[in-house]
């Protein structure tokens, strides 16, 4: 039905994991969180992935043929609670290891210390800074999923003039958009890494809501449907004249890209069409130079100057007080990984990483414009890996 | 543009959680997640609750004007790191409580050691159990909100009829379900609390995908897009004579309601229209006992009395071995809230509960038929809040 990941990204991930593991002087690694356990399995069945540093075995607390089908991993076990993992690590490995590392950026209070009772003496550390960093460095094959998300970004904003309306509402366009997407293979949930984080695609914002913040570390939030989910689409009725910022991320496979482009019913005011203009050069000039060996930090902060030099400081990245402390992140199987091209970032770009850029301009109280792309980087450069048209386009009212 | 919380339903919230925690010696909380942050507050922006057992201050990290405008709450103060919150609680208290209560079913471990850090010398609790106790009883307010889901649900099943169509595939219709329910008002985010735990309204399952389980316990889980999203429609095309299970939980301002309709592309074999009305028969037998002061427990027996004495045992709630632990589950803000109509849980039922039941028949390699309806409990009984009509309907193919 549908692709499943090959058996050599699932050797050549845990190899890099097992790499790093020995370079921290981490025995174990019990991974629990899904999409971690997706990228070292190839299944997201209920379970745990338990690793040392010759061996490694999968733990299926529900449904194990689901899972045996799924995963290229030969040793598939039962398993009914945490309690028995202490003594399924030592009959398989004839001891348990001394340090294991678990995804403690996520892993609740109640459940580490069931582990805690469950491996008595382990010392537990920290080995999600480990699993971002092998996950940052995309395969080709990766980078071919997000290339397909591409391009069912690109057959749904190719649409949106078509559909959208004097009359609708944010939310109308928002599901219109979900609904073509999910008929050409988009993944609607996408994912998020962090407490309490939640990521979804429909950013349809007109107008004042494009310049409404909200708790996500965004240019802008959007008034979203209701305070109970203070972010994107919201009722309001889309009117003419005004910018429509339309921040919709694609996902095939689990494998995200993000995306922004921009719209208006009729003619736009030129304050507008000029900030659109000026997002669009910043992108060009930080896009010429992001190459291997470039530091992030460096692309913020040429993202800045040019932002600066066509007079927009004031509205790049959010009004004032609240700038983002980034203008691009990278993205994969979650919307917010590793590398991230902003402040104190100061690492260089690798072959490999994927990541979007976003300079966005926003005007409170009256609307933003900007344009987002996803960007695979090779060996010389970057590639695009989302190809919708990009002009600003204004859609004749009839 | 949407309702507020009203400040009698933020403040009968907050005294009846300061009872519980002068019961349980709690003399503070910190209140982190973003669903109960919203229910304790009225608004979703990131920031955290503080509470004693006299006095509450709302702390907002990045946008303060809209934390302010959506909480019914007097004291709404900035802050920038968890590092400031021993210094504004001694600020605004005098001191520090010695025992405070976390969120420590979902409060990850690095956040957790930041405020042991942060707060030195205080005892930590788990408050979650306290908050869930509260949450379970809905507000005659909250479950109007229900109601309101209810009727979005009942308008998009009303419509699946007309655009079913042969050739399509589940997640086509899916896509046609949630953008018809997004214009209508439905938040299409759902939540569902737990570590890694996703929720979302696109169960569409047709013929042999409505036997396939997944991570979730539930009767069934389906495809889902890929082994990257393992649950729900798929891209499978829905067949003729095949039994479609549409799960279609509905959201408005946040509240939850969980339903369950059975459709058919022609006629189907009589198993599973039997199978139909015998899920019809014990959501029916059961919900006639359901009433204040009945236990879930008595509730969970009597369902599985009459999948038994209607020949259904091997079928019913999953497959032989695959059994799911309940036959229905609370739900409000979360879709897996208290109470649980499963085994262990001897409570009663009380007024103001709010739950799903939903008796499911799951045929491996064939299909799944079932119903859900979700329950208001009020002082006599229960009062369904999702009325789209109920029958098995069988769609002309033309």
């Amino acid at each position: 039905m549908s692709p499943k990941v090959p058996q050599e990204e699932i050797r050549r991930r845990i190899e890099r994991l097992r790499k790093r593991m020995k370079e921290n002087d981490v025995e174990g690694a019990l991974i629990l969180q899904n999409v971690d356990l997706f990228y070292f399995t190839g299944t997201m069945q209920e379970g745990v992935l338990f690793l040392s540093l010759k061996e490694e075995f999968l733990l299926i607390r529900r449904f194990l043929p689901r899972a045996e089908e799924e995963t290229p991993l030969e040793k598939v076990l039962p398993f009914r609670s945490l309690r028995e993992i202490g003594p399924i690590i030592r009959d398989q490995l004839g001891g348990i290891p001394l340090r294991i590392g678990l995804e403690l950026d996520l892993l609740p209070v109640r459940l580490y210390r069931k582990l805690e009772e469950a491996l008595g003496g382990v010392e537990f550390v920290d080995l999600s800074p480990l699993i971002l960093d092998i996950r940052k460095i995309k395969s080709p094959w990766e980078a071919s999923l997000m290339e397909k998300a591409g391009e069912i970004g690109k057959a749904v904003y190719d649409r949106v003039p078509e559909f959208i309306k004097k009359g609708m509402s944010e939310l109308e366009v928002a599901g219109k958009m979900i609904s073509l997407a999910m008929s050409l293979g988009h993944q609607e949930y996408l994912r998020m890494r962090g407490f309490g984080a939640e990521a979804h695609s429909w950013h349809i914002l007109s107008g004042y809501t494009g310049g409404i913040l909200s708790r996500i570390d965004a240019p802008m939030g959007g008034a979203g449907p209701s305070p109970a989910y203070p972010v994107g689409a919201s009722p309001k009725v889309i009117g003419p004249h005004e910018p429509i910022l339309i921040d919709f991320g694609t996902c095939y496979f689990g494998y995200l890209v993000d995306e922004t482009r921009c719209f208006s019913l009729g003619p736009l005011p030129q304050k507008f069409r000029d900030a659109f203009k000026a997002a669009k050069e910043i992108e060009e000039e930080v896009i010429t130079m992001a190459k291997p060996g470039v530091s992030c930090q460096e692309l913020f902060e040429k993202g800045w100057k040019v932002a600066r030099r066509l007079g927009y400081e004031e509205v790049f990245m959010g009004p004032k007080r609240y700038k983002t402390s980034f203008i691009g992140h990278g993205i994969g199987l979650e919307l917010n990984e590793p590398p991230f091209i902003a402040e104190g970032h100061d690492y260089p770009l690798e072959e490999g990483m994927t990541f979007a850029l976003e300079p966005k301009m926003v005007f409170m109280g009256e609307g933003a414009v900007g344009i987002e792309n996803t960007y695979l980087v090779t060996a010389s450069g970057v590639k695009k890996l989302t190809p919708a048209p990009e002009e600003l386009k204004e859609i004749e009212v009839v």
